[in-house]
């Protein structure tokens, strides 16, 4: 333990009760019984045992934590403090709105690598970065504290699988098992035997420690990294550990003492608290770092106009392409990368790529883990399965997460599967994710250069795909900036604009070229991105039509691209009408369900007419 | 076996797997292979071991069925064909718009109770049904077939140790262990002891067999029901079992065989194929009808004008006072019950309570079973851990499910806890749910009158609760019927029709007194029906404001209420400014919150004058 005796740690274990106590106190809120449950396990990572460099969190070779129990966030605050890496003093700022240190921690913090708060997600970012360890060929471990209670979440069993399976010795989780959940005792209580056979069964080796007992704790992180599978550490502790009148009692979840109630607490700690002992922290190995820059290009792709070639397939060409030029760029699937495409990535870059089998939700966590370690991956399956992931992804923005998410087989355009098997609800989900970018390609040249403009952006990314082959619509050279709009057919005297995008937008040409026929024109324009949307391009358009727009879409009528175009437009006195999906889709062909819900060609034509 | 011997099963089994073949070739599309390792089981399941009324499969004491692996369609199809439901020709209409035998099961089946295809799903259904056995003291037992790719979903663990937990003996998963999943063997092949350990870790009795070896199959099933514990069968199956050139090949998942590969298949099997046994299936037990009828009202609220109530802590009260006058109603939550106030239920009704623990996913699925018993089931959770059911949610609405979701704690106006706390996305992801029903209610009595609704509307409803306290502002014989909105104020005159809903309608109700003392008049509404939406209502205020709407949201801007009123009356010609989040919210006071992200009664000010 690095010069570092039991009894100092334990002082320190106290000195973060008492920042956890006082802090919750001054907030009026918090959970400081969360923090006394886990102070001893986190005094004995943070001082003696992790690897890190205390003034420069970011550290390619730190040894990474991760606070899966957000809420205990005092704890690790307190820690950080006690670190040196900012004035003890500021903890007493927690939850306001002038300090960064939150309620639940979030990379506005440097040594949060992500947003913690919603359970059962730091495992599976663990995960991601133990790969990442890896495959950068470092030497830094990954800690995962996590609570007994949010091992009820199946996210965790999913990233303990994935772990289990890639044998990943260098990845530690702690269960902080204090047997009080938020509202009761959780199903287990303490009851340490019935994780361990869990953990076991899933692949792991298992410690089972007194986890206010620095000694045991000492011993087992001692033998970390020892043997080919990954640990957890099972700790039996009390909630509110070390408040006498507090401690492992029900009623205790998410409430900070009263000022009266802090004093007595903090009274009862003081006497053997320590502080100030951040020097004694080991270092991280000197190993070369990690190539993670971008090139200064990609190179160009070469489809003829008129080919068919499905967005999916186009996407799995561009991942192929990018990840040829750019190393950082790393891939994941859940089992469906036949579809996807994203196997031919896989099969040039095994090392690259990750099967997750079919856990989406660990798919996204792992890619989240990847992205802090300065990787771009890419996490493909069909858009309806990334529902499966939607809070890993929500969190993936609070995050601000570099990941890139391709979701295909969207919309009734699939036929014969069914809706089960349909998205079409993918654009409101991503939409609605903060910070995020929403991207939908018509044509293979669109889709890959939108893959170029992923990579290159930093940020969480989503890239809506299609599973019919469609004809390429644009030369090798044309650039579709984020933010973006194509005007493809547009003449004097339109009298609508029709925004489209994905299969629709091919409807849209075949409309505008029947009611051009027929006499009338229509202004046709690709809205490849959703989010930003190229509102200047669609609002100039539809100035010049009567102010009249219609959207069309392979998605139901809420939150996708027609609330997004009415929602930005309408302030401008737009009138916006909208075709989608507005019931429960039929397995069928997909002309024969495009047809039947309103979103073809003949449906367009009828909905100008009436406009 | 009720006198079918085991010959008989074999050339049942194979001709069900004839008629997937046929099926699936003649459709040009589907999962052929998947039916084929499952068939033996099915076989011995469908013909002599389940009880059930195969002309009535909605029959309350049959045995349930859920096929988890939803992309065995065929052979489910194929089985209750041979039980003589419907002519077995009908199976060669498989996946065409005329048929309801989709691609993947859907309620439009009498004998899917849920719709299929979104893998892990169908466990958490099935524990919501043998739960329901137990309340409704019968003697039904649920059958749930999986795949083991499907196993990787954490979903199927959240369920295994729900099941566990309760000791749900009237429970049997059956998992269909082929090795092979779409893009390459599963993680663990063959080796069933992996799911063994896993299952016994999660509390259940475990049986390992040859899949096709009905001998085998018969001896477990006739185990069935023995112990206190949930039993799962661990088949050990070859992919295209009984298709000599195919089977145990990977390659063939979603493939179906060309016209003569199909005809030599059939070839094989035709000779110990057999049909028409369906008069063998033994019948269920007589047991008394579960009492599920609705009351012809419920009792009435007692609010008083003015009183501060939180519209999460009316959420309880109705849930309260409905389920005292309903037993259709059942509650679930995922240890949030003090915070969601659906613990003032569980202290009253424990029986009709289930702690599903930190598990929203399963939450849903066991609400999902629930409902398709009978039940009214409401799951309250924070709103945005909701998002980790997206989803088993989406498939809730493909199933047409009859439950009602209550999320709590939205908005910035939540506070101290930090963004990953705060629903600011649910409103976005519920709109789109197919069939859902959307409601917001900014009070007591509307929140209390909007659960009446709830109860009485079939379908899936989400109720968006807030957490702050906020004054009665309704009396309790107001009615707020889904898909109305209340104008609160309107006079000749008003300049613009401001839209809002919880939090934000009492800021809009500040700006309207500011206003007016400056001489500017504004229309205030409720919405506080999302979807469907008050339309009319709105588009006759805003008519009489120069058609300018301004709406206020606690919510991101993308897909929430201003998209929603955006998106339906744009096309009148009404022009709709939004208020909004629109960044990464920090920790702070609710207060403070509202200000930073404009949504606060300044904003909205701010915003009249500009417009």
């Amino acid at each position: 333990m690095n010069d570092i005796d039991i009894e100092q740690l334990k002082g320190i274990a106290n000195q973060l009760r008492i920042h956890s106590i006082a802090a919750t106190t001054a907030a009026g809120s918090g959970h400081p019984t969360s923090c006394c449950s886990a102070a001893d396990v986190v005094a004995a990572l943070f001082f003696g045992h992790m690897r890190f460099d205390p003034k420069n969190p970011h550290y390619y070779n730190n040894d990474r934590f991760v606070l899966s129990k957000g809420h205990a966030a005092p704890l690790l605050y307190a820690a950080w403090g006690e670190t040196g890496l900012f004035p003890v003093d500021d903890l007493l700022k927690l939850r306001q709105l002038g300090s960064d240190l939150e309620g639940h921690p979030t990379p506005r913090l440097p040594f949060a690598d992500v947003a913690t708060g919603s359970l059962g997600q730091g495992l599976g970012v663990g995960v991601g970065m133990a790969l990442c360890a890896r495959l950068d060929k470092l030497d830094y471990r990954t800690y995962v504290l996590m609570g007994d209670g949010e091992c009820a979440e199946g996210a965790v069993w999913e990233a303990a699988s994935l772990a289990g399976i890639n044998k990943l010795n260098n990845l530690v989780a702690i269960v902080d098992v204090n047997r009080l959940g938020q509202s009761q005792e959780t199903a287990f209580g303490h009851d340490l035997n019935v994780y361990k056979e869990r953990f076991e069964a899933f692949g792991w080796r298992t410690e089972e420690i007194d986890g206010h007992d620095l000694e045991e704790i000492a011993e087992v992180l001692a033998a970390v990294g020892l043997g080919e599978q990954p640990l957890v550490i099972l700790a039996k502790t009390l909630k509110g550990a070390g408040i006498s009148f507090i401690q492992d009692k029900d009623g205790w979840h998410g409430k900070p003492l009263s000022k009266e109630e802090s004093v007595r607490a903090i009274a009862e700690l003081q006497p053997s608290a320590k502080s100030g002992i951040g020097q004694h922290i080991p270092a991280p190995t000197q190993l070369p770092a990690p190539k993670n820059e971008a090139p200064a290009s990609y190179p160009a792709t070469t489809y003829k106009m008129g080919d068919l070639v499905a967005t999916r397939e186009a996407f799995g060409n561009a991942l192929l392409r990018i990840g040829t030029a750019d190393s950082r760029v790393v891939a994941l699937d859940g089992d469906t990368k036949n579809s996807t495409f994203s196997e031919k990535f896989f099969k040039k870059f095994p090392e690259r790529f990750c099967e997750c089998f079919i856990a989406e939700q660990n798919m996204v966590g792992v890619a989240t883990g990847y992205s802090t370690r300065g990787k771009v991956p890419f996490a493909s399956t069909f858009a309806c399965f990334l529902t499966r992931a939607y809070d890993q992804i929500r969190v993936a923005g609070i995050s601000m997460a570099n990941i890139k998410l391709a979701g295909s087989h969207v919309g009734v355009s699939i036929g014969e599967d069914g809706p089960s098997q349909m998205g079409l609800e993918d654009l409101a989900m991503m939409r609605a994710v903060v910070g995020s970018t929403v991207l939908y390609p018509s044509d293979a040249v669109c889709a890959e250069k939108l893959m170029d403009e992923m990579t290159r952006h930093k940020g969480i990314c989503f890239l809506r795909t299609s599973r019919p082959k469609t004809p390429v619509l644009y030369n090798n050279d044309e650039s579709f900036p984020i933010g973006g709009a194509k005007v493809l057919r547009q003449a004097a005297n339109d009298k609508v604009t029709v925004v489209a995008a994905g299969v629709t937008l091919y409807e849209a040409l075949k409309a505008a070229d029947a009611l051009k026929a027929a006499g009338t024109g229509i202004t046709v324009i690709d809205a490849y991105s959703i989010k930003p949307l190229g509102r200047d391009v669609i609002l100039a358009a539809a100035q010049k039509t009567n102010n009249l727009v219609l959207t069309v879409e392979d998605h139901y009528s809420e939150g996708g691209l027609g609330d997004a175009v009415a929602g930005e437009l309408s302030s401008e006195g737009i009138r916006v009408s909208k075709l989608a999906v507005r019931e429960l889709p039929h397995s069928g062909k997909a002309e024969e369900l495009m047809a039947r819900y309103g979103i073809d060609s003949n449906a367009i034509i009828n909905k100008v007419k009436s406009l």
